[in-house]
């Protein structure tokens, strides 16, 4: 059995390191490729600068929360409400958590001139370059949670000699450090990014009447800050804690399902593991040749991610029934069912968004009347289109309980939940990476237009963009369909952890009931709390551009250059601030539950928090999304065309979908975790002093 | 016992017959008001002609909805699915409700005019005769919905001799024909009237630059005919339904915790006999000297209610002690929980609505960066604001069950909850009022307006709309509060009545929690789709409009006629053709849930769809309400008054609430008790025949 261990041990390590050496690797391939012109690496020093300097502060704040739940939990710990382990993987957890997000906009920020630079030669070459840059961040996220997984295996099992079941125990709560990481990162960068924007493009494109990412423009720079800091390291630390949250959650259901066996917790590290190498093999299948159009690189994209999730699914099949043993051959059907259904909802995102499909032209038709009609024509299309993705989970869900046996033994039944999340996020390396290249394309483009480089290149770095649209919809899909997966991974984990009965988490329990209707209630306050974060940050750059125009004489002529670094630092310090208040809040309602209503209530508030949770996330990145995509669909000349009334009422719709899409709708994902993970690792202080 | 059952019989008999007859004679006391000038008389005859005409045409439709759904239902009975009763039930439940929507919108439609016309004179006579007309609507519905519980509880008593167990299953089943009714009747009027509003605003107000209810706007009668469609004849079936809903529900549980004792399904009736009789010594209260201002006419409003509430909050708890019996007599603090949860959440509702508190005048304030931000934060505005009123709800859930002894009788607790609601909607009869008179006010202005009144007239039927918003608020929080509480009691009805065990219906039981996915998807499918209704009805108002402007000649300049019968007809046209299908989804869904997932599937559903609706309703009408009363804040002269661009971004705001606060939220709080009565007929159907 021993062996066994070692040997389970030696693969996942393995993995972390081919990982960890893929990226590596590919970086330097990255960094070998030239910065164009002087004025290029200037603009793209500034925007290194920028975002360096924001990881900076926002690291020193996370810092101040870590410390303080640090003595908390290590208070706990002490008292035996908790392992001593706790205290010190949270930590880990975040540590890992940063270093994901700021490994990935390291490299985002290195590449993004490179990107520019590469596409005065061609579209090919410029994909090449962002690709590698989004191939670097997805491996390192899923090598940094391998290693993390490998050091703690190695520290449980063979320093402290600790059971299985006690191994992830103690593993799960540092889904936690990583859980409040990333909602940092996710709510920092999110505000950050979107103030930026907003405020660039209202006193800018809307006011001022200056194209987008002209150089004039004071908050250019910040704008070009926050795609990095928001949408590449808030999303590195976000996709972290998925990962790792629903390998470790299948691992923890695992063993319970298995009564401790080590089968059970190996099967979801071994397809993570295999997901690694099946990733690297097909980044080596995004490759086009040079003179290829759109539609053929897209196809080259798609070619690498349906590759990888074909060698995954055919190789689960001889895992499953060698790892658990061929009477449970049947769990294989499990990590079908979330493989299949991660693409489902990926396609559904596709569908109405795509500005190739009917529900986002004919929100670019609602224009016709105004700002007011595309803003209530957006609105119900998230919401319409929440209901195809909740379908498809509902059947994954069915499915997963019930070919793994849940009907006879639940354990085995959530267990399979589970390992249909890991099945989804299996691949992430090669997903992440088509998702993550799309804003180094969008700052390859900023920097090509503040350079002032030739028209065609601004061209191919926007086919880049709208390129990487489409294949973020299917990242977005697998990151919200294993988002629900998990929690549900996790709240069976909460149930087996505190033992309560099947009868106390009866609906009509008014405590279970009551849980229910504040946690439903928690992704609405916690929209509301994002959305006005961005407004309010906004509204300080738009004083500060209009400030700017006003009083620096010859800036609209293009003689005097702007403070761009004024914009910057704005943008920091309010997104600082405003990224406290909601991840207070996430952390505090578990727990203040908890006291009140006792354990099943939390149970309660994590379902209900689970399905609106989910409804309201796909909702606002889908709003956002079909916002973003009708306004480009109206600039690519129908309705109108640029400048039309049309546009400037997909303008508006655009503008409302920002912070949806790109703040709160990303947020809520992790918050959902979080609930969970907090709930799990206080539940032993609840269950002491609960009042009902 | 006999003789009790014929007292208990006689004294609701009195309450409906009391209630009718006040309604009647105030009725008559409105009618002899004056109507005012002949362009007055003219203007509101095709007011009431477009209104009367509309409501025979939905009657014809819901017509075919009712035959079809009697043929299902009687062929249940046949098959011994269902008690021969539910088909005829469910007819009086229709019949009833529309018949409450009916009066409410004749008396409406007869007292527009006169109110306009008593504001000539001056702003406390032109109160009295738009809050008798609000009387009449509020008497009504209370006086049917008493009639028909009499009537049938006669009927099933002493001519069928049932037990009192069979008696309130088969009267739970005609909460289903009123909910259905009361859906089509929402749904149907809340697409006309934002439809015309919408239309006209755009148009009239927005491109042609003509003031609101101008009678050269071809839109201004359908606008009118909207205002007593939707908000008069729409509330009227729908409170209809929440009364006998929460009446019905909690005699059913109180049967159920009493062992079929009559006493449990005696108390909540007798509850409701009082509220009637207070209601009326309630509305002697609304009195005020003339020449009040405006803050002495609203104390004069909430000093009627206010006694209302006072005198049920006293008189209960007499009346707990003898009909329960001294022991039981901590029910009280149900009734008493329940009374002052709905206070709560009406201040809640008003202090985020309403331009006197921070919320409201903040809104107002971000229309400085223009329509886009006026947007996110009303939208935060509402979501924030879903939090107070789930806690006060969840205290109340939490109070009512544990005071009526539900720790120890789950039964008893049950019951608790849903006294709770009946308690809530005891005096609806005068809150109702104060509720129903705000159309009335506002139709009066539109006539004050087109008659060419003084401006004198048009500012005292405004005071009178603004101060019916205030009111409208409180009224809100009961509907609201009330329909979650009634949800729950229906719940707790379908789960008595299924049988199933708490163990089956433990949340982490996959179908449970899949059909609470499910469910709490409902409200946001059923929300895109009314409010793209409202988008697609509008549109082809707005085309109309459009089309009359140009062709008409002379009419911009006022020397020809609008076409108004042509904007009325399409209003009709496109709202009947609109509320079809959303009635179909939310008759459809308990069905195909229950037949997929098996009754546990229908009890997860009817829990997220409970959470999440009850969230949707709150958001969306709050959101709806602060950003109209931005509105009017800034077109009272702050942030540059009427006309400014802050003015015209408020307009797009507004234009965007109001299918929100008209049309979806409040369509969303009858969806949710439609689904617990169509699952609880379907009970039978859904057991026999289900998948898993």
């Amino acid at each position: 059995m021993k062996n066994m261990d070692v040997l389970l041990v030696s693969l996942i390590a393995c993995g972390a390191l081919l990982a960890l050496v893929f990226a590596a690797l590919t970086a330097r391939r990255v960094l070998k490729f030239p910065e164009g012109s002087d004025r290029m690496k200037k603009i793209s020093a500034s925007i290194r600068a920028g975002a360096n300097a924001y990881l900076k502060r926002q690291y020193r704040v996370v810092l101040i929360f870590f410390g303080v739940m640090f003595v908390i939990l290590g208070i706990m710990a002490i008292a035996k409400k908790l392992t001593p382990y706790v205290p010190f993987a949270f930590l880990t957890g975040g540590f890992f958590s940063a270093l994901s997000g700021f490994i990935g906009m390291k490299i985002a920020t290195a590449a993004n001139a490179r990107t520019a630079n590469a596409c005065q030669e061609g579209l090919n070459r410029g994909l090449r370059v962002a690709f590698s840059a989004g191939s670097v961040m997805g491996f390192t996220v899923v090598g940094l949670g391998l290693l993390d997984i490998t050091i703690w295996f190695i520290l449980l099992k063979f320093v402290f000699k600790l059971e299985n079941a006690d191994i992830t125990s103690a593993m799960l709560t540092f889904g936690m450090g990583a859980s409040s990481m990333a909602l940092f990162a996710r709510v920092g960068g999110g505000v950050f990014t979107k103030a930026a924007d907003v405020g660039a493009d209202l006193v800018g494109k809307v006011e001022a009447g200056i194209p987008e990412d002209d150089p004039r423009n004071p908050a250019v720079i910040a704008d070009n800050v926050g795609d990095n800091v928001g949408d590449v390291a808030g999303m590195g630390a976000d996709l972290y804690e998925s990962y790792v949250g629903s390998v470790i959650s299948a691992m923890a259901l695992g063993v319970a399902a298995f009564k401790g066996e080590i089968k059970g917790m190996a099967l979801p590290l071994l397809i993570a593991a295999l997901g690694v190498l099946f990733s690297v093999i097909g980044t080596f299948f995004v490759r086009t040749k040079e003179g290829a159009d759109q539609k053929q690189l897209l196809s080259a994209l798609s070619r690498g991610t349906n590759f990888s999730a074909i060698l995954i699914a055919l190789s689960s099949f001889p895992l499953v029934w060698f790892v658990l043993g061929k009477e449970y051959y049947t769990l294989y059907f499990a990590i079908l069912a979330g493989l299949i259904a991660g693409v489902l909802i990926g396609k559904a995102t596709e569908y109405f968004t795509s500005d190739s499909y009917k529900p986002t032209r004919k929100l670019a038709a609602s224009s016709e009347t105004g700002s007011a009609t595309i803003i209530i024509s957006g609105l119900s299309v998230g919401m319409l289109s929440t209901l195809l993705p909740i379908v498809i989970v509902a059947i994954c869900i069915l499915v997963a309980y019930f070919v793994s046996g849940g009907k006879t033994d639940p354990g085995l039944g959530l267990y399979g939940i589970a390992l249909a999340a890991v099945g989804m996020l299996s691949t992430l390396g090669i997903t992440l990476a088509t998702d993550a290249y799309g804003p180094v394309a969008d700052n390859a483009g900023g920097i090509a237009e503040m350079a002032g480089l030739d028209k065609s290149v601004r061209q191919r770095t926007d086919a880049l963009d709208s390129l990487g649209n489409t294949t973020a919809a299917t990242g977005k899909g697998f990151a919200i369909g294993s988002a629900a997966l998990t929690a549900l991974a996790l709240l069976a984990n909460y149930i087996e952890k505190v033992g309560i009965t099947s009868e106390q988490l009866s609906i009509s329990n008014p405590t279970v009931l009551v849980g229910l209707f504040i946690g439903a209630c928690l992704p609405f306050v916690f929209a509301a709390l994002t959305m006005n974060s961005v407004g309010r940050a906004a509204q300080s750059v738009v004083v500060e551009v209009r400030r700017q125009f006003k009083e620096i004489v010859g800036l609209m002529e293009g003689k005097a250059e702007a403070d761009y670094a004024k914009c910057v630092d704005l943008c920091t310090r309010a997104s600082l601030k405003e990224m406290v208040l909601p991840t207070v809040v996430a952390v505090a309602a578990p727990i203040i539950v908890g006291l009140v209503l006792g354990v099943t209530g939390v149970v309660g508030m994590l379902a209900g928090a689970t399905a609106t949770g989910f409804l309201m996330a796909v909702f606002m990145s889908n709003s956002g999304g079909a916002w973003d995509n009708a306004k480009k669909y109206i600039e690519s000349g129908v309705f109108g065309g640029k400048g039309s009334d049309n546009h400037k009422a997909a303008v508006v719709g655009d503008t409302v979908g920002d912070p949806f899409k790109d703040t709160s709708g990303p947020a809520i994902n992790i918050l959902i975790k979080l609930l969970s993970m907090v709930s799990i690792v206080f539940a032993g202080i609840v269950m002491s002093f609960s009042l009902l």
